[in-house]
């Protein structure tokens, strides 16, 4: 299965975050959310401005991305786990 | 009886998600709400922009998409159930 | 006594759904609100754009078309019960 | 004491409805509010666009019309009501 | 000490109703407020269109005006009080 | 240290009014919020408009200005308490 | 790990403020909320306009600059705190 992401939408693989992995326990001194991580799958069409031209997001495929946490809606493709989710919800690119 | 989508409108024929037809129990494990898919049956004629020019949506009737959970109206037509939505309700074509 | 409706108001007489016709007592088993059908009776002279042009709904007199159950305001006309919509409200025309 | 309405304002005399002239007793079989129906006093000089043009609202001083019954603000000229409201609460003119 | 008010902002010296000047008492008869008038004291420069362009207000000083019962800040210039609105709260002129 | 408003900013020093440097005790006889007034201190470059070129406040450093009660985000600059707040905040200029 | 702020975004790194560094302990004296200081560390490649042009913030890596206290989502980057905000947070620059 192929998923097209339609308008400004872009499907994303989320990559667990490094202190995870080291598997140590995060207690967070803040009570700001900290962004999520995760790798370009597929980037839609883009958005449509006024005079009809349609604006693609500024990220591609394998891309590394900065995104909030409650941002986007779960996917399932064969199994495993995606977000789809809007332009707007990508605060950085990671390199 | 026939429908004729109005504006950005879009009919919908809900297609059940495929782990259901396996047969097995869904525990979902995250409190996101996963997408709905569903298959094009009739397209309206699209939004009008500032200049009078009308943009139809980016989907053909016979495409399958995926919606989000809570988008659109149901519609009975003939005693079967479709679901009337808007373009933007649309998250992705699905091949 | 004859109604004109303003800008972009459609004036609308009712058509019960065909369920009800049939005698059926019908137990929704969906909480969607399903949507109304009505007969086009009166077109307003369109919406105004930016450049002063006047864009008229895309409906005719005499066409059926489906809008949400809520919409409109009721109106009563020589003792018969119209509603008068706004463009927005129309999710399709049947044929 | 002379009432100009400003930008798209009109001042409108209300209209009793039909049924209470009868003298009846109106028992309103649904929840949707009834539009109340007046007629057109004076008539501001309309919205300014974005290019500095004025639109007038598409109404004349003797018209009747429907508005929604909870539509202006009461005004008080000469020991006798009326009603300021924008061309946005106008449902339909009446013939 | 001399206002000059900001944009699209109008300095109004309010006036008291007739009804009040006549000692009588008033019982209102509706839930709808009455709106207030009061005489224009100084107008600004207007608001700025997206062509940068400013448009004033159409009222002059001197001028009579009705404007909602809640509309602007009160603000007191040499033990005087006065109201600061918006060109929006203005209702109408009065001659 | 010197403070450079951003875009649309401006600075202000607050002034107390007149009626607390008279060691009078106000007791509002009024629900509505009096407006306080400030003097300009910097201003920023100004609002970007849809085509691209800056719109500055009408106001330059040492205006007296008035604002609403609420406007802007305190800011210490060397132990001295100055205001932060945006163009539409401003009321009045004062003479 | 290097982070290139999407669009609008800016990446920040918070200054402490000067009173914080002398050792005192700050009783605050007013309800309103003090801006925070931070260093700017990337700025993105600006906010798209309706023609399709982007504007970079007007600010330049290593800017200091004041932003409201809850501007911004935290981002951890090697070990280090960091806040990534959009240019409509930014108050002042600071020189």
């Amino acid at each position: 299965m192929k998923i097209k992401p339609y308008g400004d939408k872009i499907l994303i693989k989320r990559i667990e975050p490094e202190e995870v992995k080291k598997g140590s326990i995060i207690i967070p001194d803040t009570v700001k959310e900290k962004p999520q991580q995760g790798k370009v799958i597929a980037v839609g069409t883009g958005k449509l401005d006024e005079k009809g031209k349609r604006h693609k997001a500024d990220v591609k495929v394998g891309d590394r991305i900065l995104f909030s946490k409650y941002a986007g809606t779960e996917v399932e493709i064969d199994d495993e786990e995606y977000l789809m989710m809007g332009e707007d919800d990508i605060l950085a690119t990671v390199e």
